[in-house]
C-alpha cells in the first residue's frame, strides 16, 4: 500500500562500487574495536555535488565538506564514525583539517579533493594519535571494491546497515548508495551521512542540480524524532568511468536509491517496529502538503497511537489543527484515511475496524489526508514512537 | 533552582471560590461513573475574557465560548470532560449549542453568558440523553463553593487535581485557578482548561488585556509533547464582589497563579517523572529566546537524556543547532548550563560531574543557554520523555 516506486534491491554477499571506485574500512579505535574509519577514493577526478546540515552546531566535518566540493570537484570521501567530532571549538577543528590533509598525502591527492563526514558523540574530541596511525596504516591504492563494507563501515547504533543500487536505463552505468542514521533525524537539507557513488559521466552543475531536486523528495521527507543532526551530510561523486547517461534517466534512477535508503532509515528509527507514510494530497501546494505531512508524522501522540495500533484519526486531525497558519483549510473538507479506509468525515463501521486493525498491526501504515484547499500533494516518512526509543536514549551515555 | 516566583499554594482540604461564584460538580455519564460534568455560576455579571486554541480542528465548545466571551462579559462555565465533542460535525455543533441553551434556561441567565468548555476523545458525540437529565438535576441555585471540587471535576487523565489561589496585594480580593492537562499539551494561546476566578472588580477590556499578557509568559509557554488540542480554553472570570483592585497588583497576582498552574501542568505531563526548566539568555529578543527555548524543551533526545539523569549537553547544543533561521547564532558564543554548572563551552572535571550527577537525578532539572545575541530572555516548561508516556499513548484506545 505503500509508494510502489522503489527500486527492489536485495544486497547480495557482495556489491561492487561503480567503477572507478576503491575503498578500504578499518578500525582505528576511535571509541572501541568496531569499524570506525571509511575511506572511498576514485581512479580520476570526479564530478561531486554535495548537500548539509544548516545546523547553527554543524562540526568541522561539515565546513570542510561544504568548502571541498564547493568547485564541483571531489577525489575521496572519509568517514569517521562513533564521534562527531562537533563543539570542540578549534582544537576540533584543527583536529578535522589534519585528518584530511592526512589522508589526502597518503593517497597522493589534493587536500581539497577530499571530503569528510563525522558521526557519533557529540563534544568528545578525536583520539588523533589513534587516527594518525590508522591514516599511516592505509594501504594504497585502496584495495576494496565491496560496497556492503562501506554501508557497515559508516554504522553506529544503525540496526541493519543500508545500501541501494541501480543501473541507469540507456547506458552502462550504475548508482550505489549507502546511509546511516537511527535518531536525531530530521534532515533540513540531507540526513545523517549518505553516500552516493556512480559510474556515470554527468557535468557538476548538472549532478548538483539533480542531486538538489532528488534530496528534497526523499531525504528531506524523513523524520524520526524532529531532531536536527549537527552533521547531515549527503555526498554524490560520479567517476564517468562508464561514459555519458540521459540526465532524466540519472534522476530517476538516483530518486530510485534515494527513496529506497530513505525508507529504510525511517524504518530502521531508533526503537521504531512501524514504518509509517504519510501521503497528503489536495494541497494549496506542495509547502503546505510537505507541513501538514510533518506534523502529522512528527507527532508524539500520532506516533504512540501507530504503535499501539490504534486508528486514532482523532490525533490525526489534531496534528492537522496544530497548522494554524493555514487558515485556509477547513475541518468539514478534510478526509482522513488509514491505508486506503476513509475514517474521517465517514465513520468505519465494524467489518471496516475489524480490516483496519489487521492493517494497522501491519510493519507499514500508510497515513492518507486529503485537505481539500488544492491540487498539490507531498508524502514523507516516519516511524512509531516505542518504548525502545525512549530506553535506547535514556540508557545513552556521554 | 528554578524560577522562585511561586505563589505558595498548598491547597487546604478545602478552599472556597471567590465571592460571588458557586457551583457543582456531578456525574452524568458521559464515559463512566467519574465526575464529568462541572458548573460554575456567578450571582451578578461578571466581568470576562477567554483565550482559546487556534487549531484548525477546534470544536464546538470553542467557537461557542469565543462568540459568547467576546462582549467581555458572562455569568457561568460549564465543562465537560471525558469527551471533547471535537469533529463531529453539524450533529456535534448542534449538541453544544443544546447543552448551553439548557444549563442557561435552568440558571436563568442568558445563553451568551454561558461559557462552555469540553475535553477527552475525539470524534465522538455526546450521550445527549444523559447530559439533558444531567442539566434536568443540576440543583439552583448552585450549592457548592469548593474550589478543589472543581479542579478535580474538570480532570481527565490528570494524576493530581491543579489549584492555584492568591490573595491581591492591596485589596479584600482573591484570584482562584484551576487547570487539566496532561498530554496533547503544546498551547498555542492557551492550555487545555484553565479557569479562573476572582472577586476583584476590573473592567472587561483591562481584564482582556492582563489575562492575556499573563497567558503569553506563562500558558503559552509549557509543552509536555508539542502537540497542540483542538479544545484549548483559558477563560477568566471576575464577580467584582470584593471591590476594585490595583491592576499591577491584579496582574502580579493573576501571574503567581498561572505560573505555578504551568508548571503543575508541567509536573504532570503523560508519564513525566522530571519537570524540566529551560531558561534562555542573552537573546536577540524574546522571540528568538522563546523559539530556542522550546526547540530545547521539545527535543525528544533532550527529553530522553533528562529522563536518563544524563548531562548530556551535546542534545542541547544540538537543539540549539536546530534554529538554522537563525544564523547570528553562533556556536562559540554559546554557553551551556544544567543548574548553575557550566557544561560547554567551559568542560566539567570530575568533582562537577559528580555533583551534576546528583543535581540531574532530582525531580526537576534547570538547563540555562546564554545565545550572546542580545539582552533577551524567555522561559519554557517542560517534562521529561518516559516509557510512561509511550505506554499510555500507545495503550489508550479510541
Amino acid at each position: 500500500m505503500l509508494d510502489t516506486f522503489v527500486v527492489t534491491v536485495t544486497p547480495p554477499e557482495i556489491l561492487n562500487l561503480p567503477m572507478g571506485f576503491s575503498c578500504h574500512v578499518s578500525n582505528v579505535g576511535v571509541k572501541d574495536g568496531s569499524r570506525d574509519f571509511t575511506v572511498v577514493a576514485s581512479d580520476a577526478p570526479c564530478s561531486a555535488a554535495g548537500v548539509f546540515t544548516r545546523s547553527r552546531f554543524a562540526g568541522p566535518s561539515v565546513e570542510i565538506s561544504r568548502r571541498h566540493v564547493a568547485d564541483g570537484s571531489a577525489r575521496a570521501v572519509v568517514v569517521v564514525s562513533k564521534n562527531a567530532n562537533v563543539a570542540n571549538g578549534a582544537r576540533g577543528r584543527a583536529d578535522a583539517e589534519e585528518l584530511v590533509s592526512g589522508v589526502a598525502l597518503r593517497l597522493g591527492v589534493a587536500t581539497q579533493e577530499v571530503l569528510l563526514a563525522s558521526t557519533g558523540v557529540i563534544g568528545r574530541p578525536y583520539p588523533m594519535d589513534r587516527i594518525r596511525a590508522g591514516i599511516a596504516g592505509l594501504p594504497v591504492p585502496l584495495p576494496g571494491h565491496d560496497a556492503i563494507d562501506v554501508a557497515r563501515g559508516i554504522m553506529t547504533t544503525d540496526t541493519v546497515h543500508k545500501i541501494a543500487a541501480t543501473d541507469i536505463a540507456g547506458s552502462r552505468a550504475r548508482i550505489v548508495g549507502v546511509a546511516k542514521g537511527v535518531g536525531m533525524i530530521e534532515p533540513d537539507m540531507a540526513t545523517l551521512i549518505a553516500l552516493i557513488f556512480t559510474d556515470a559521466a554527468i557535468e557538476p552543475p548538472d549532478l548538483d542540480a539533480v542531486f538538489r531536486r532528488v534530496i528534497d523528495a526523499t531525504l528531506n521527507c524523513v523524520s524520526v524524532d524532529t531532531d536536527t543532526s549537527t552533521s547531515d551530510t549527503a555526498v554524490i561523486l560520479a567517476s564517468g568511468a562508464a561514459g555519458t547517461v540521459a540526465i532524466d534517466a540519472f534522476e530517476t534512477a538516483l530518486h530510485g536509491v534515494l527513496l529506497d535508503l530513505t525508507k529504510k532509515i525511517a524504518r530502521d528509527g531508533e526503537g521504531a517496529e512501524t514504518l509509517v507514510e504519510v501521503r497528503v494530497d489536495r494541497a494549496l501546494d506542495r509547502a503546505q502538503a510537505k507541513t501538514v505531512a510533518k506534523a502529522i508524522v512528527n507527532s508524539p501522540l500520532v506516533k504512540t497511537a501507530i504503535h499501539g495500533a490504534d486508528p486514532n484519526w482523532g490525533r490525526v486531525a489534531m496534528a492537522i489543527g496544530k497548522c494554524s497558519d493555514h487558515d485556509d483549510i477547513d475541518q468539514d473538507d478534510v478526509v482522513i484515511r488509514f491505508g486506503d479506509q476513509e475514517v474521517y468525515p465517514k465513520q468505519i463501521d465494524a467489518a471496516g475496524l475489524a480490516s483496519l486493525s489487521r492493517y494497522m498491526a501491519g510493519d507499514e501504515v500508510l497515513v492518507h489526508v486529503s485537505l481539500g484547499t488544492g491540487d498539490a500533494s507531498a508524502t514523507v516518512w516516519g516511524c512509531d514512537l516505542t518504548d525502545g526509543y525512549v530506553r535506547i536514549n535514556a540508557d545513552y551515555t556521554t
